[in-house]
């Protein structure tokens, strides 16, 4: 499989939706999908789905269309599916309780380690895995080789931590803290910022009722 | 204020981290900044800020930049953030109960009523807020306008919730189920997929570590 250089993050973004499409086909027995009829699910067109693809390889055969299982796997290699990850969360908030309940065995995900400052939630476990003090984090990070910190401390801590964790190694950073950290450019950076999604959907709801009332004050 | 139609969803996007960065000016008392050294602050050129603000009407003086606070103002009405929003949480999971416990009220956002189809959730309390049976919620939200339905049930029973939601005249659904929901034209929908996120890192962490190891191989 040769992989072209320069893929566009539009189309990177799209990957994780394709690779849960056709995991629904698969639970439901569907064998081989035309890219009309996956872009018909998905609500993107035939052609965007070609292009997509061709970006990773050459899927498909004319008049036939994908192979729903050669495709999941094939995207499931090239999204890195096929490796184990180790993980560690700072912060066990809300946010950080949550993502460390969740199951992102997909993915592949380990999180074997979980750190906070508060006092209270020392030594408390979930899901078997014991809360650490935050004082601990750089030891363990020395010592414990990890992929992916998971930070959901409060903003105004979340770039100190996000040093400790580059300075151990770590390539890859999943964010949930509001704010931009600063990384050297081998590190990854994905947020994931609740609050400008919230603002986002007000926003459009603000937009689509004022639309709707000069709608109703023109006529 | 006047508002040009048909503004991109990117620009969109963008409001709420202009708006975050203004906040925290504001935190560190500064009155005023040139659009050059707000670019430098978000990562954004000059050029791209005036043009994305330019959007929603004129802000700044030549020669004497934005206004922190009336600009931080200004956003916060474009953005909705004058008004206050009725919201239900759906799913009373990890990720609802975190939602349930954030705190969102820059947004103006007032969770007022949880439910869960678990026995063993309803009644329990979150921030004083009981959930409440599935069961309850079509009749709730009949009689209680709702601005947002915050959807945190599993995969397969978010369409269904969802459906329950419009039919009730939400407008707002904040979606965080791993499936494109269908709704109406007139009703917004603004995902987290949590999943998708994850995924992104890892593939791009891969490909990273990849390009390196082909520069290698290359030396």
């Amino acid at each position: 499989m040769e992989r072209k250089k320069h893929v566009s993050m539009a189309v990177i973004k799209r990957l994780p939706k394709y690779h849960r499409y056709l995991q629904e086909l698969m639970a439901n027995d569907v064998d081989r999908i035309s890219s009309k009829e996956l872009g018909e699910k998905i609500g993107f067109t035939a052609s965007q789905i070609r292009q997509d693809l061709n970006n990773f390889g050459d899927f498909g055969q004319q008049g036939y269309g994908y192979n729903v299982k050669d495709l999941y796997n094939q995207i499931g290699l090239i999204l890195g599916l096929d490796t184990e990850y180790k993980a560690l969360i700072v912060g066990a908030g809300n946010i950080g309780q949550a993502i460390a309940n969740y199951r992102f065995s997909k993915a592949g995900l380990n999180i074997n380690a979980i750190f906070d400052a508060n006092p209270k939630l020392l030594g408390m476990k979930i899901r078997d895995i014991e809360i650490k003090d935050i004082d601990e984090l750089e030891r363990y990070a020395e010592e414990n080789p990890t992929d992916v910190g998971i930070i959901c401390v409060p903003r105004i801590n979340a770039q100190k931590v996000c040093d400790i964790l580059v300075k151990c190694g770590i390539k890859g950073i999943w964010n949930f803290a509001p704010v931009d950290l600063k990384v050297p450019s081998d590190v990854i950076v994905e947020n994931v910022h609740l609050s400008e999604s919230l603002l986002t959907l007000i926003y459009l709801m603000h937009s689509e009722a004022e639309s709707h009332l000069e709608e109703e004050q023109g006529e």
